[in-house]
């Protein structure tokens, strides 16, 4: 039958997709995946967003994911649309975001021959998504119907959970490509789908999560119980609730809470007494590093991006236990025990078993937790000194500012090698909820608009990205969304003209090929960007033009780009002068 | 030792490859590929060509090594960096495109366990390259600097040849990264790398190619001695000796030569009195493809790109003799036979097999061939009579005038989707020697601007690119190429604003979803495009204008972007009403 029903197991397959919790698919024109595009445009409960291109859909929708905490479908026509994917499939995979993957294929018998926009898609992200499935080609069968509603609930339940990724499922589809207008109402009756009336109440897919018993926990309460220097350390997370079970631990405790601004735990409502927001600046101080050897060290999310802090736990053996669930991210070698459980899980089993017996955060510690509070207000006060103290825009600062300026609830992402180096350094800790979000599976510079871009579609708060002049122009064409989708975002583009971050590492000692291997200056003006886009487009002379600018754009619709600039040379300067000073205030505490 | 002299086996990698005869490397910027980086920058025999966008790169060493008929090599650091290449190797892959892919990762110790930037890199480009191999951590050691010259002419000889293709190379790098200065002198000795001198004179790698025995084509000779219904067919193609033999091969049989322009048989100094430039828009007419049965059809490259070629070839079975050394292109099961050579060793060897025998291209289906050349000639004047009466501007018009302004020698790039369906009807058989060029590998849309500009970059004489706004815009970084390696290169932009080619098939029976899915139209001006990149930009209001546009771009430095605006609805109705012209002229032929 080509009369368009024999496309009946997909339109089950979308009508599962969306009954299993699905609400946003992100797509590219294409041919060959009229039937999926079509089904879903005719959907009443997903919501579509157009691309053009694919990896910046891909991006789109990761960036979608990561915010809603929920899988978003990304669809594709055949070919290199496909190949396209990759790069968000990659980071998807590494930084935990639920992505279920769609592409059309042509059907096995066009494979291999030559045909048009045929390449080999099956297993064409290789080891970076969790789960593949060759969807066979549909036929209007009771058997192709029943098992296309299973794969769709399997995608969305391994996309989801255990832990979140990326998921891929390619369709074979032969001509003719459009399928039955209007499947999903009295259609599905008569396709012999069950309708919707005899399902129970209960969600079709619950997705699970891998936990230890309380009784494992044991040990670990019983050297806490005995330990006196302890630190708590979080890393990049994005579970709501774990912020909230660590500081009651720490408190119980008395440990001292390193926080990652991308662990949660550094803003928020929660009590922050513990939390240390500084270390990043403090921990370079070679006399603090040196004296300051923890006994026990809880680890909870990702390796923290602090370069010295990661230095710091390196250089001091110590009981290292590091809490995480399904990866191994333990790059320098140092838990001595991992324990499969996620941040909140391991909190609070701890605190239940710690209740149980006499160990206090009062007693436990003391003078060692003072230290490093006193450390941490010292560091934050020179901070703010030396940033007042200097001239022109400097990179670190806009942190500072942003701090002041976002309101609750609202969103901070941040591009990497520079600004989510500089987001660590600079934010303080606050009460205002906020959130942070950065690509910090794979910490690439790619897709970081087009994620910024599609976590602001799904999110209700303000969102601001702050990028790099390369990663901005890597997905230039991410900014297509803007418009295209009305979407509202403060985009804080940090121009030093080529890649910042190489005058820190030891390629700037080779001068005669730096500029052209590493400092790669594009010499753009932006403003062009803008309007090609039609965005709006603010340079900030000083400080009160920014705020000005961020301020506004906070509180309006649309996407707005408001450009720093900043001189490569001067930021190394200006990052080294800050740790001087930092130095300087530091060193004598111990 | 880590004072850069255990790069010795990296120096020697770089000196082996250019040896060989690598002269091109396209790389972005990264702090893990920092030894191969420096060491190509420090190599005085090879040309760097920097890129931010690695998917940009990618397809910019593609551009270049099929224009330059050589392999050239790709550059990137670890992370998604690696995974931003696949659409370009795929691309590479099955349009048969020599590239050697390097990429730098964490060495094996810091896979797996959560290190920054780390992925999975072995084998990412899957089975979409044809050679992997995971290069050991470098140090100096003899075996390794021996290891390191075999790998760099391995992979040397695998892209080049047996079918020209990509190879991965994987380099692992442990810190601190940065290999001796100027290695590529005395130094060398010192190392223990073979100095220069003790080499003899020949290549240091000779690609081959597979061939069948003259033996075996004794049967297709013997077939076409009675073959008086005959048709060569040629796909795309680049072999610049190819048009010559084939050509010849014709005359000798008296074969009309159906020829794609990306044959490299439409255009050039060869004789062009069997050449046949108008099937595309002649086999729509179906008392003409009705009547008109070959009995035997001869066929060279890719499948060719004209649907209605490739539907008539379909209608009448007939012994259809492939010829394609390596792949097989076959995508409607056409072929009797499948040959392993390639056209100009075919054509050669079957001229010769001919000779020996008493066939004659006189006496040889003189009738079938006159019917064919007075089809293809009422079409040509047909069209030329019909765009002279067209108003305003009509895509297809550009490549006619294009065939008037192109200089000898010159390149004409086009995109996928409509450009080169266009080219196909509408450039005629020139004497003019010119060179067409299409990523028909996997025929993306991605990628196109980049590989025109990388194809500029190596060749001498003018290049004019023809893509539509879609393709430009998926592309729109690779724009950046043009100022950095002041490059010169015409673009031509058809806007249609949005996916041309969707308006002639079926899903432009579906209204309500139409423009949403496959028409998206972006609405940008794209002449902000130009000034963000520094480019000029002009619109052709007409086509006075448009031709004095190129002609003042094609004599120039510089790479210009001229605007042919077109509405997507006129323009199907402006290729409809060329065809039934067409159809008028040439249905009472039979």
């Amino acid at each position: 039958m080509n009369d368009g029903s024999q496309y009946a197991p997909t339109a089950a397959f979308v009508d599962e997709l969306v009954r299993a919790g699905l609400k946003e698919v992100c797509f590219a024109p294409g041919s060959r995946s009229t039937p999926l595009a079509l089904l879903f445009a005719e959907h009443p409960g997903v919501r579509l967003f157009s691309h053009i291109d694919e990896r910046s859909a891909g991006f789109f929708a990761l960036g979608a994911a990561k915010a809603a905490r929920r899988p978003v479908a990304v669809l594709c026509t055949s070919g290199t649309a496909a190949a396209n994917f990759l790069p968000s499939v990659v980071e998807a995979y590494f930084g935990q975001v639920p992505l279920i993957v769609l592409t059309a294929d042509r059907p096995p018998e066009a494979r291999g021959i030559g045909s048009p926009q045929t390449i080999d898609q099956l297993k064409i992200f290789g080891d970076h998504v969790k789960w593949y499935a060759e969807v066979p080609v549909p036929e209007n069968t009771p058997e192709l119907i029943a098992h296309a509603r299973a794969l769709a609930r399997q995608a969305f339940a391994l996309a989801a959970g255990g832990p979140p990724g990326p998921v891929h499922l390619n369709f074979p589809f032969r001509e003719p490509l459009l399928p039955q207008e209007a499947p999903f109402s009295a259609a599905q009756e008569s396709q012999g789908l069950p309708p919707k009336e005899q399902d129970c109440e209960l969600p079709s897919v619950v997705p699970g999560q891998v936990q230890p018993s309380l009784a494992s926990f044991r040990p670990i309460a019983k050297l806490l119980e005995r330990a006196r220097r302890g630190l708590i350390v979080c890393g990049p997370q994005d579970d709501p609730d774990a912020a909230d079970a660590i500081v009651r631990l720490a408190a119980r405790l008395g440990f001292p809470i390193l926080a990652d601004p991308l662990s949660q735990v550094r803003c928020g409502t929660h009590t922050k007494e513990l939390v240390i927001d500084a270390y990043d600046a403090f921990l370079r101080v070679e006399e603090f590093a040196a004296a300051q050897a923890p006994e026990v060290v809880l680890r909870f999310g990702a390796p923290p991006t602090s370069k010295p802090l990661n230095q710091y736990l390196a250089r001091h053996p110590s009981a290292t236990i590091l809490f995480d669930p399904y990866h191994w991210r333990d790059p320098f070698h140092l838990a001595s025990s991992v324990v499969r459980a996620d941040a909140a899980t391991a909190s609070e089993a701890l605190l239940k078993l710690l209740d149980e017996t006499s160990v206090s955060g009062e007693a436990a510690g003391c003078e060692w937790t003072r230290l490093w509070l006193s450390a941490n207000a010292r560091t934050r006060s020179v901070i703010d000194e030396t940033l007042a103290a200097m001239d022109g825009l400097f990179e670190g600062e806009v942190f500072v500012h942003l701090a002041e300026l976002l309101p609750p609830g609202a969103t901070l992402f941040v591009g990497n090698s520079m600004p989510v180096r500089d987001l660590d350094t600079f934010f303080p800790a606050l009460d205002r909820p906020l959130r942070f979000m950065a690509n910090r599976g794979a910490n690439g510079i790619d897709g970081v608009v087009s994620s910024a871009l599609g976590a602001s579609a799904v999110l209700e708060a303000p969102l601001a990205l702050v990028v790099g002049d390369l990663s901005f122009l890597h997905d230039l064409g991410g900014l297509l969304a803007a418009q295209r989708h009305r979407l509202t975002a403060t985009i804080i583009l940090i121009n030093n003209d080529g890649g910042g971050i190489f005058s820190f590492l030891p390629q700037a000692g080779r001068p005669k090929h730096f500029e052209e291997l590493f400092g790669t200056p594009v010499g753009l003006d932006f403003r062009h960007a803008a309007r090609l886009f039609g965005l709006s487009f603010t340079a900030a002379a000083d400080w009160n033009e920014f705020r000005a600018q961020v301020k506004e754009s906070l509180a309006r619709p649309g996407v707005d780009i408001i450009e720093v600039k900043s001189d490569r040379r001067t930021n190394v300067e200006q990052h080294r002068a800050v740790w001087q000073a930092v130095s300087r205030a530091v060193r004598d505490l111990v």
